[in-house]
């Protein structure tokens, strides 16, 4: 079942409504549930309470594309970005001048927190951050928490995971490289935007694309104006997304709501192949790029990069303590 | 003004009331609000709407303190924790080896974003996370965020600060050494715990303490067991927090509700100590230890550190690509 978040055009800035998508291409249509059916509830309800209002949803008339607006599927209570995969961690690492993976990695899944309110819908423009050459994406696949969890099991680590969208980590490499100087990874870099979408399909619709393992295994691609730049598949993760929730639920709360990324997968991000050339090739993206991710079995994000429609001065250098104490 | 978010023994364990605080010491009183108070909403009133409601809430009855439970003063919609004390960089660079601070320290203040499901009450047991034996604490001021900003002028970043608490960010220091070496900053080694209170202080309160600059000086000073280990001044911050509120709203949404920390003052860490004299001195904390914070003109902080109710097993290894490819 795939679900979205949308607003119509007539409807007020901050409605939000959940639909059930039905059809493929110019067929697809978005069907409404009911008003106030919020869709990480949905995701949370059993699987036959879910299908029953998806039934009374279907009964009614669907809007196609062109009569809505998609919203991001959620808007994350929290957000972790994960490191799982292996390639990509390869290429980023010897960019910086490393042998290759380091084998801390290895150890445990590591993550960042993202920035919650810089999610934006699957067809939204990207602005063109500040004090950036070198904007750059992120190819990945990302879980929608349903059930609040702490030191989770498996089997709670699996009934926590509501379902899955695709992600672009956007990202400023230059001002991403200045601030991981000071050891606490990047923040500007990262905090303008996350695309996420196009909506939501529950984890019981993916369950036949597990391999042996158990690893959810998809094909990823990631396109620049209609060139594939990219591509991997979510079975080349080092952990299963039940082993992330585990991990990061581990005398910690992961909540409904939160979102859990893979992180990049291989070849998913210039700066990878930036790394293992030496020189920026393909090019930094630049205002009217268009960047597509697909995930296949559950679709399509994609994004037009514009010119910030306004922006802020820089905060000036910091106060020196040595003015202080002279 | 200081309000506080509490609940009574008798009230249900969701339930959270607002309250005036008045008085110090054994008359310090709490006064509820209206049931429907909202914390985040009082602060983004006008102060003389504030003060009428406080008012009212002084009016009625008080409880000491015997009588509540105090929680966080706010349940973040986001976190961002800075580095802002250029002593403390100094002391944690030098525990690396490297000889000082960074000269991109200055150019601008980063930040990273903080677990904000982890933060705890000003007087809650901190359990001892697992995987650790350098348990740390970090000595910070926050400012509560009570307005949306984007790309904020210094006049609407000011008026996007609605008060002020003390802050502990506990830290698991080998656990985030090890993480650290990725790249993308602590993840485990700090998603455990941060406690945040007593109450937050109105940010008109504290209008006479700011220095030539404009910047908030407050003492602040950090014990364990009862014995003195670290003090500073938030006044020895780089940047003011409304330059932190610019910077962070730079092409990046700042919401009501969302918590902006100083980091760790100078000697706010056993961490610094540690990287200034490369001896475990003094000692990492130890279930039993009691580490108390207190900010002048706020308040103070205190918490037991306890062991774990429970603990889950940590996830095994990354599955190697090399095996999947073999």
């Amino acid at each position: 079942m795939r679900l979205a978040a949308f607003r119509r055009p007539s409807d007020e800035p901050g409605d939000r409504l959940t639909g059930l998508v039905l059809g493929q291409g110019e067929h697809l249509r978005i069907h409404p549930f009911a008003v106030d059916a919020d869709l990480v509830v949905l995701l949370a309800q059993s699987r036959d309470r879910r299908e029953q209002l998806a039934d009374e949803a279907a009964a009614g008339d669907g809007l196609p594309l062109s009569d809505v607006v998609l919203l991001p599927p959620v808007y994350p209570t929290s957000m972790r970005d994960f490191l799982t995969f292996e390639a990509h961690v390869d290429g980023m690492e010897r960019g910086h001048g490393a042998p290759g993976v380091p084998e801390d990695w290895y150890l445990a899944p590591i993550f960042l927190f993202m920035a919650p309110h810089a999610v934006t819908g699957p067809y939204d423009d990207v602005e063109m951050p500040p004090d950036t050459e070198r904007l750059d994406f992120e190819l990945e696949l990302a879980a929608i928490v349903c059930r609040d969890v702490r030191n989770a099991s498996p089997e709670e680590a699996r009934d926590a995971i509501g379902g899955y969208c695709v992600m672009n980590d956007w990202s400023a490499r230059d001002v991403q490289g200045r601030e991981m100087k000071l050891k606490l990874g990047p923040s500007k870099g990262k905090d303008f935007a996350t695309t996420i979408g196009p909506w939501v399909v529950t984890a019981d619709e993916l369950e036949g694309f597990r391999d042996a393992d158990g690893f959810l295994d998809l094909p990823m691609t990631v396109s620049v104006n209609g060139v594939q730049v990219g591509a991997d598949r979510s079975g080349h993760m080092g952990w299963s997304f039940e082993q992330l929730v585990q991990h990061a639920s581990r005398a910690s709360w992961v909540k409904a709501g939160e979102v859990l990324a893979s992180g990049t997968c291989a070849s998913g991000s210039l700066a990878e192949s930036w790394g293992r050339t030496g020189s920026l090739t393909p090019p930094p993206l630049q205002v009217g790029d268009v960047v597509e991710m697909t995930v296949e079995h559950i679709g399509t994000i994609r994004n037009h990069v514009v010119s910030a429609a306004s922006t802020a001065p820089p905060v000036p250098p910091a106060r020196r303590r040595v003015a202080t104490s002279a």
